[in-house]
């Protein structure tokens, strides 16, 4: 269930004003089928990480392939005005777009795979007008997955093996927000979730306990665990803190009790406010004391992964931890910040490629010319470096730092290697095969164990070394030497 | 266009799974039909601020309205496995939901108004099963849209009748995310978007520049301006920092030479990155040497209340302020932390409410009881305070501040009063008609002009007085009492 699937409405309009009065100058100026290459990727991984992990791409995909205007969409085009109150756009430009289709090529990171700041996670070339028309909705659907996908993979790990379900629809940044963020998280390692809308558009299993306005509806706690065990004997999970957690704890043993006598078992009961560490310890040493010792403790509560952590390093005792906000939101950095740069323009008249690069004071944020591909370098212990280079040209062994040029590596040929960005369109058409959401979130599990913990760890991680191959770098350097001489004449 | 028009599946299932698993309590235990009253408020203005304004009413409305299980729906219902791999859910209870249609109660504070925590902004009562199931979703649509309309109004405090304008879908949660952040951003004030769904679906302004690849797919960047210039002699906004923006504005100046030759005006420039507060006074100076003054600076890059303030303090010359991130994802605070909790309920034999709370170590936490409204007093100066009172015993004119009960307000019966919540549905008919979305943004700009401006500033704001009323005070107190003495017996 894509997005095109999942909204009603056409949404070759879900993009900015401007990507559209550009597309009505390339066109207007014959460059509208000029042929151009952009680049999708980040300058730096999210919560100050040591990687990140693609996620996205099957609805990019999906709205890639449903690109088409309709009537509708450029009658409202056709209807916007100008300052002097004149049409902005021209009837010939809205006719181009009513039968344009796409016609671009895409390549693109697979989703799960751990990506580093500066690699492109998509390709497009094609027509330029189409390649720029799509840059605002690739960004916001890339973007934010893949910021959900790679927090859902740090606060697994924390988790260390707990089964970790997610909770956040009600603090997500709208419906749809929910729904991304659902799948994303799945893609980063969630067990389940409690979004019942995502568990049966993307197959995720969803978990869920009860809420404290179930023990307020009767009289007594103990009366409303005890009918809430009579409706689902073999999986009732107690929220105890509606009144005083140890107090709703001990109850829940009483119900325990009663339901085992009955030849069923709780399954456990869920912490959500207190002092996570104490009475998770507290709770787990009466239901053992008792006899359950199988009974599982749930936490919830703003949890992230620095609490997780330091909850661990205080040795409560949690099996499963119920993630909501902080999860969903991304909350400690809600937004990854991708960009989508042009990378090379074919010239009309040679039909050359000529190398774009957008300048900036800051050398970090200057974009890499080219038609990229990233390979990725490894051996049985795991990844060792990526080299950025130009498909254009066989590609050398030598990647430097494209901050610090004095930083070089050079990769022996006998080292293994894959490239990274796989083909999704040709022509337009789509040549692809999304893998089912739990082979995606397999392959994310896989990619992260490839990473040395130092890079996992999350205060200060080490640098994943990524590099331009030494052809591509010279390149880069070359042309914004250029530019500067051209800005200084 | 509202959510269901958007989105093309039943929303039934937008919800967290333990709704359901409570729904089927309550089915079996017979208190289906029940009558319970929820309230939906926040516990804290967000961004440290000293008001909230009130947004996402409509969507939460038009969801309401549409609440009805499909066949799918109750077939994924059916689907789920319990922990012994039987039926999560009866077929008697499926049947139930396939039958029921809305007919709650609900009560709601206008969109655009301003709000305060522990006020109810949404009042629902009616049959708790039906109440409980739309918790998450109510959640999830107010949270957001009242959380980015009140940034939207801080940001346009900050810009002091400027111009602003929300540039952010490509860094939004997701497409619903950038739809959703767009309404409430115009209901907080903005005055155009550059999402076009947007300004189509919800009838917003649009407003646009291009971008650095439109710069990047000339040789020259004053080729580049000239191209744009011919395309739209009068609605052109150069951005001018692709290469070195001081060189960007002189060739922006040239153009705009060539354009009045011509007829023409130029609109302005757009400067996205750099020290925004110098290369805005270089380019006001260098546009009003050439003469022209009414060329508009637009600035973006990362903006914020805070950031404009602090151009403004620094004398910066820009006209009209672009924000994206930090206004649709609400980057300081993603998330508003809405709770919605169960008030009263209707005991079965006695036909009495019998009121009910959540208990919490923190006095802050506990929720308030009660079938509740919010009046508001107020002169010409503005408003005065607001009373939370249980509309089912006539009110004193006792306000208490319910976290520290020595702060007590008596209202003069002289001051002008009025109440928040509005009927909205009656018995499942729909009996409100939601306003233009212009006039929702009028009405939260008076509103927040009706705050003292201690409470508007930033830093440390003046708390708005909000207290409960005199009996229900007692009450809660009352209530609180007596269920910490049924913890200690």
């Amino acid at each position: 269930m894509n997005i095109s699937d999942r909204f009603q409405t056409s949404l070759a309009l879900l993009t900015d004003l401007y990507q559209l009065t550009m597309a009505q100058g390339y066109w207007k100026k014959g460059m509208a089928e000029q042929e151009a290459v952009f680049h999708l990727y980040f300058r730096k991984n999210p919560f100050k990480g040591g990687y990140t992990v693609m996620a996205g791409l099957a609805d990019a995909i999906d709205l890639l392939q449903h690109l088409q205007f309709t009537p509708e969409d450029t009658a409202y085009l056709g209807s916007l005005r100008g300052s002097k109150n004149q049409p902005l756009f021209e009837q010939g430009f809205l006719d181009y777009l009513l039968q344009m289709r796409f016609t671009c090529d895409v390549a693109a990171v697979p989703e799960g795979t751990v990506v580093f700041p500066n690699e492109p996670l998509l390709r497009i070339s094609g027509p330029i007008l189409q390649c720029q028309l799509v840059e605002t909705p690739l960004l916001t659907i890339i973007n934010f997955q893949t910021l959900v996908a790679t927090k859902a993979a740090r606060i697994v790990e924390a988790a260390q093996g707990d089964r970790v379900i997610e909770f956040g629809m009600r603090r997500a940044q709208g419906p749809d927000g929910a729904l991304s963020a659902t799948r994303a998280a799945f893609i980063g390692g969630i067990g389940a979730t409690s979004n019942l809308l995502a568990g049966r558009l993307f197959t995720i299993p969803v978990k869920g306990t009860h809420a404290h306005s179930w023990v307020m509806s009767f009289t007594e706690e103990q009366a409303a665990f005890t009918a809430y065990a009579e409706v689902f004997p073999d999986d009732s999970v107690f929220l105890v803190d509606t009144y005083n957690t140890l107090a709703g704890i001990k109850k829940a043993v009483t119900v325990a009790k009663d339901l085992r006598a009955r030849g069923h078992e709780l399954q456990g009961v869920r912490l959500d406010s207190g002092d996570l560490a104490y009475l998770s310890k507290e709770g787990r040493r009466l239901f053992d004391e008792a006899g359950f010792p199988a009974v599982s403790i749930v936490a919830s509560n703003d949890l992230d992964e620095y609490l997780i952590e330091s909850l661990k390093r205080q040795g409560a005792r949690i099996d499963t931890w119920g993630i909501g906000t902080k999860l969903v939101t991304a909350y400690d950095q809600p937004a990854l910040g991708g960009v989508y740069k042009l990378g090379a323009l074919r010239h009309p008249v040679t039909g050359e490629w000529e190398y774009k690069l957008k300048l900036s004071e800051q050398l970090a944020k200057i974009s890499t010319p080219g038609i990229q591909q990233v390979r990725r370098f490894f051996n049985e212990q795991g990844f060792l470096a990526d080299m950025i280079y130009s498909e254009e040209t066989a590609p050398t062994s030598t990647l430097i730092d494209p901050n610090d040029a004095t930083r070089r590596k050079t990769m022996a040929s006998s080292i293994q290697c894959q490239d990274l960005l796989v083909p999704i369109f040709r022509q337009g058409q789509l040549i692809y095969q999304t893998p089912d959401l739990r082979t995606i979130q397999q392959h994310a599990q896989q990619q992260v164990q490839q990473l040395h913990e130092t890079i996992r760890r999350f205060l200060n991680p080490h640098v994943y070394p990524v590099g331009l191959e030494e052809n591509l770098y010279n390149q880069k350097i070359d042309i914004i030497l250029k530019l500067r001489q051209a800005e200084k004449a």
